[in-house]
């Protein structure tokens, strides 16, 4: 479905004269540093086969924008930059990483943006962007900065939440409780990996764009990219360490299972010994022999009742004291 | 076996005069721009001789072609590319990942490919290509590009395969029932193991492709190419993802074990506990002292049982409660 | 708010007409070789506004220095050079180690620093530099040296700290005593990762120093930043090492577990066989056979008694023995 | 020992005037093309001291052919290439790699062989070259490739019988069985660390071979090292997969025993309930109430018998029905 | 201290007209080719501004040259270069490494070498020098190789040393013997740590000496430095060969501290056995049944304790069979 189309001059939008946005794929004639940006979600090929005919897109990248599975990437077709965006957003409910996906033709004049699922919501992205004529006017480049900048903006934000997450289930884990969280750390490691695909193949073209490798990029713009590597650098960085600790914390849990199964043992042990003790006593006094003096004492039995209680009372205030009840 | 032998002229199948696939391998004069496609499967070695006189073959090249246990490599021999791809496929009934190889000898004008053991049908291949004369027109290099997507596609299909198998050792990692999953785990990283053993190698010569390093290989074709190595980036990341998925799934494996073996502990000390509490209280009344007025009660006996069970029953609700039972 | 503000001549401080230092952001007009040092704590947006308007700094580096959460870093914008520092010290109490933030904008007559929490003292460094005249003579980036030696310092100190900390680490897994080091493990690894994390970014800006790679850093300069980047490498030689260490250290912490439950486990098997045999000895002479001489003889009582200590005494020497208790 | 020693012109062997090989070292003139090659074993220090004389070999590479404990590696010493090589062979009575070493000096027309230990018979492969003159032909680099093969194929072999290990070590893991693979695990663990450092930095020369860096080596012969290359290639993947197969195994494994540990606690358990619960009947027939009935039926003995046998085969039934015996 | 110093002009020590060494910081007018060597143990404060007077040494080297805890590392200082090595040697007494650090400063006609702590003897290496004139020759360079060939000679005894340690560790481990090595083998990673310290950066400059992009070192002096860097890479061959099989042993350690574990607990279950099935047949016959014709047997009494006998044997033959004590 196309979302929007508009022409952009010297920064400014200007209104087609044929206002219905599903015509946005006949091609509109710009003036020189003029573009004109078409927004698709979710295309159908017919769609796309419209918009590869007008904007002249190779088939090969064509194929790849209807696909919505790709990884990160920036490929150049002639004129054309062809740049595949993993979008992350981070549910709540679910504390899950969801991700979508946006695709980017740019070319001397015009930018088509095709995006897959929900995520980071393109048409206020260029709402914003269309209050900043002054960077606008940069042209197509401008649009990829934007976008670019807002998804790795979003992936901060997931880094974040995940940060959140890995603190609950240290908690958890150290705290006296017994919590089964492997479950827990495996899904948060999912997510991870999850991110790290979207993340970390994204360096590279970012790499190219601050090193104005990519034609179209001057100085001027690289430092504004710069500045988006960056940011994308911490990503990555709050992602390893979050991996890293999540090992470790999962390595402490399993240190806390053993030392907690010792830890029952002990109080098994020393609550058996609390009845055993007892039934020998019962059993000597159960014995038949002719004589046993204390069978006949008046105060026998309670004697041997006071002797099974308080052996068991040593053995308690024993195990107590040891660290074993 | 020579399977098949065809002239394209323009891209265009020419029936040779001699139909006998057979007799392939007596060299066919070429025009400009046009090739000669033979198709071998399992091979003999006198076979291989015969297509290295025709071809004039390096003989280490042959060498290797005869032999079915080489690792993914291209090598340039005079003007002929060497070119050796791993074949993979999923054998449902097994839940397996089969190998297979084969060998394409790329010269100006002609191509030898020679396949080992099953998995990708290269008839198949030749009949869809031959559908497609405006790709065929480009000579050896399209056959080499068409052999290697299909051979990627098929790695993609793989991948999907054991994504899908992980996805199960996961369930049944986490699932309460007791699952003894390590045999799975160890199996599936074999699998994966023999998968990157076909993947990673390729990347390189991919690389030189995509980077027009390799003679016969202009800008248009390598545009091809790169997106052939995409597919297979792409198949290496699920791939190293897996694996790394599979040993976080065998540490918490690990940690079930262990947590179960905590609560099998718990559990039986507390069945226990059930029984040596009244075993006590029998010993204590088994006691044979003179004077125990409780043995002469009339409702003496049935107040001793009701004493066992409802020290039992406590213990019971006590252990219910505490989460040991 | 701006902490100082200054004018150095020949390296020598010169007394600002207006003494207040809260109009700093004025800028100082500048004989050749001199420059003006600004110095910043916990800035506003206003005045950091005011002072990027002054010294002509680009916006988004300025953005950077109002956030302290930046990883640090080394980027040229124009003939400004900015740089991001992380500041690090041990707080004795907490055992833990704090982070801030010092940022710098280096231009060829001026420097701008912003510090962001607590950590190193500038103004106790900015009075040291002012002592020595030779120094601050070279400049702007006679500035930026002492600060980045006098961080990286105050990094070999806390390097310093955590090698006692993972030495008490240590000696708690090695001691008899039963010590659930696994919190103090996870936390000292979290600490490391922290440092890991202002130590590690910081070694390209150096390198690019030693190698002069940045314009303002003549071969005399290097040769104070290499002194610098050296100790950077062993301030993250020792954190590798710790790094390392900890991780050896709590494998060995799982396996002192696993001994100590198996000692617990023979221990309470040693001590329950004390128990149950005397019981068994009970159990026989409670036994209700007609003929049973041992029952008639005088002291068959005491000979039961003396049996099952004599038994008992001799598993106890047997376990000893052993080493089971 | 010197070993052998001839003439080889235009591939083919001279026979020298004095056949005494002993004599090899008094240096042999040779035609253009032609060249000498004394193949020494274990030789003592008198011999090297002569060899370095005949052939003006430098000190430093005489004194690391003196001595069997060198790393792989090539050097060059003016016009002569030193060459070291580990030689590996498999000994099937101990399941075990062991290992040799060959040095060879190559200069332009001389080559000379030092072998220490067993392994390669390098007679045989002296003898298998002399039957290819087309390949001796190319002179003292031939002999150097044919040495390279050979050693090579051999390390191939010792990877196939690794594998086999491997096998086994798998199927003794997961069989079901109590087996300790723990050292075999270990043992092969250290083979396969021998048979990397002998591997492993022999890439390197490899490498320089293939890519004709070093003088003697045009592309013909180049091609012939890639061969060898890619089969040191193969084998060192091999070993690779093999190392962290062991690893995998070796997780497995420990999974295992802490599953069977699991399965014995609940069998004896188990086992324990059978004798504990008539144990609990018996001690309550064994109670001196004064009114008990059961004591005074005719059948009262055979009743609690019965009652005994009867409760342990329900709890037997339990435990087969939910696994635990 | 300055222990020595010396004239030595062509390879030839030249007796100084004042023999007194204290005075060697008076700098000696040298000939071409000559130079002046002064050797300093644990110099104060003083001596090394001393020295660094005389030979103009650079500031911040002579400040590293103060402390004994620098990185191996060399640098250039206008024409002198600073080289730090660190020196090991094994103690036998403490099965540990010591460490200490050699600091040499080489200037085009002077060579200060500066020792901290014990470790290698720096005058028998002069007076060994001083024996081949024909090495001391070339001058400055011919020091600093001899000192780094017997520096790492040093090295590779102490890896020699350290591969009896782990061999002994690895004995241990696969003993019947109940061994807690985890004390051993953090104690020995923690060696090779420091060995590694010491070994891993002084890779870096052997590799500048050996190609030779130092000034002064030529090609022929770079040869005998490829020796040093030889025998460096095959101590940190060795040092981390000894890391994974230690990290390998511990592994097997805690497999084996499992088995032992379920071992003892199978040996304790059958143990208990043999004692609570006669209890449960004193039980049996201790009821109160008024009919139990065992009870009036002649024998009873002898028949209950056979039974309780041959049963227990029964039990032993079974627990002995099936390997469970």
């Amino acid at each position: 479905m196309i979302v929007d189309n508009a022409l952009y001059h010297e920064g400014v939008r200007v209104p087609l004269d044929d206002g219905d946005p599903s015509l946005g794929h006949a091609r509109v004639p710009c003036g020189r540093g003029d573009f004109q940006w078409v927004g698709i979600h979710d295309p159908t090929e017919e769609e796309l086969r419209q918009i590869a005919r007008t904007f002249d897109l190779h088939p090969l990248a064509v194929e790849d924008a209807g696909d919505s599975h790709q990884r990160p990437k920036v490929e150049r077709y002639g004129d054309t930059l062809f740049l595949v965006l993993k979008t992350l957003w981070y549910v709540d409910e679910d504390d899950a990483v969801e991700t979508g996906e946006i695709n980017l033709f740019i070319g001397p004049d015009f930018v088509v943006t095709v995006r897959h699922g929900q995520g980071i919501d393109l048409s206020t992205a260029r709402r914003d962007l269309e209050q900043r004529a002054q960077v606008l006017e940069h042209g197509p480049m401008a649009v990829m900065y934007a976008i670019c900048d807002r998804v790795v903006d979003e992936y901060e934000k997931v880094g974040a939440s995940l940060e959140i997450d890995v603190d609950e289930v240290e908690e958890s884990v150290f705290s006296p409780a017994r919590t089964d969280d492997s479950v827990r750390i495996y899904t948060l490691k999912r997510e991870i990996a999850e991110v790290r695909r979207a993340v970390m193949p994204l360096r590279e073209p970012m790499r190219r764009f601050v090193q104005a490798e990519v034609a179209g990029i001057d100085e001027a713009t690289a430092t504004y990219f710069r500045d988006v590597a960056d940011h994308l650098h911490r990503v990555s960085e709050v992602i390893d360490n979050l991996d890293v600790l999540l090992s470790t914390a999962f390595d402490a849990h399993l240190a806390r299972i053993s030392v907690q199964q010792n830890e029952d043992m002990r109080k098994i042990s020393a609550g058996a010994a609390l009845v055993v003790v007892p039934t020998l006593i019962a059993g000597i006094y159960g014995m038949n022999f002719d004589r046993m003096p204390e069978l006949q004492w008046t105060f026998g039995y309670p004697f041997a009742i006071a002797l099974m209680v308080s052996v068991s009372a040593v053995l308690l205030w024993f195990f107590k004291k040891s660290g074993w009840l």
